[in-house]
């Protein structure tokens, strides 16, 4: 049986990389390939239970560390429960944020650091990489404007932080897509959801190509 | 200010620490020591939330990695809430569980590693290690006579795993001890809990000798 593949979604909040994951599993699946959409913190039932803490902390919020590992727990369900065993059995898996979100929003903005968000994951998860990253990218004024456009502007403890932390988001994950061009494929986010989606089919025919031959 | 202590009890199910955690917080508070008692899962609104997780998890059940994350997470928030604040604050801590637990329950018996457990401590809460941590020693013969006796013998997902597991975490609280004499002391837990008390105050007589100073 050929190995599944795995695309993950990556980018801040307001560049309708849900969305686009959500059209891209579609049209995998328009293409008669076998792939589920699933996301993160959540895809498992012991993620999504981790995923209501992260959103909404009991107490006084968590912390960067704390916060760091239960990410890091709620992906560890995730791939041991239901990533590893879907690619194992052939089919694609189109996630909505994985270990690079880790990477951006508690190593660098939260200021963990890289090199710890990376060692958890080494132990939570073996180190599992997608195939692919496809990272949207949008401007700052239009992600803000996307924002307030949705759910009427709220917002949960993450997703509500301020625009330095956020700012510190989108250029952490410029850079990781800069510093391993061959993991990352960057899309403009700019225009409607299906402009961006034909530039993300089009950045990932080579993973289409490969799995068809 | 005078820093407080911090002293943990170790063992496994059945070995009546709990019970000896709550005596030993009394008995420092009769001396006139601010002294709080507390938990591990748990001991913030936060880790308490984990700790309902991780007794009765949603789903499959968690992996080893998953787990050692989720109780990670919950010492940090226990740590940065409520243990350091304590100490800094000259007052004590006395602790039921604390990372040894980790080290014996996930690193031992579930196969995760030494190494690893200390890493996730390192990065969640600094590496903190307790003033003096008390093993509370029994047989596996008196701990499961005791554990019987109690809730008519009912457990939880971790406390209900079988003798083979249970029989290396009390190897690896043994091993530990055996391996930093100086951050341990063993206690035997046989005979009434005042009988033990006793056998624990005199242990920790060395702390509060410097305490009071």
């Amino acid at each position: 049986m050929t190995r599944g593949r795995f695309i993950a979604f990556e980018g801040g909040e307001g560049t309708g990389k849900s969305t686009q994951a959500k059209m891209l599993a579609e049209a995998l699946a328009a293409r008669g390939i076998d792939a589920e959409l699933t996301r993160e913190p959540g895809g498992t039932p012991g993620a999504e239970a981790i995923r209501a803490l992260l959103l909404a902390p009991p107490g006084e919020g968590w912390g960067t560390p704390a916060e760091a590992l239960l990410f890091a727990a709620a992906r560890a369900d995730h791939v041991a429960r239901r990533i590893r065993p879907a690619i194992e059995g052939g089919r694609w898996i189109v996630c909505d944020r994985f270990v690079d979100s880790s990477r951006a929003y508690q190593g660098r903005a939260g200021g963990l650091g890289d090199a710890a968000v990376r060692a958890l994951h080494e132990i939570g998860s073996g180190g599992l990489r997608p195939d692919l990253t496809v990272l949207i990218d949008v401007t700052p004024e239009l992600a803000a404007k996307r924002l307030a456009a949705r759910d009427g502007g709220l917002s949960d403890a993450i997703g509500g932080r301020d625009a330095e932390y956020h700012g510190q988001v989108a250029d952490a994950f410029r850079s990781f897509a800069a510093a391993d061009p061959a993991a990352f494929v960057v899309v403009d986010g700019a225009g409607t959801p299906e402009e961006v989606h034909k530039r993300v089919v089009t950045a990932i025919e080579p993973l289409l190509r490969d799995a068809v031959r």
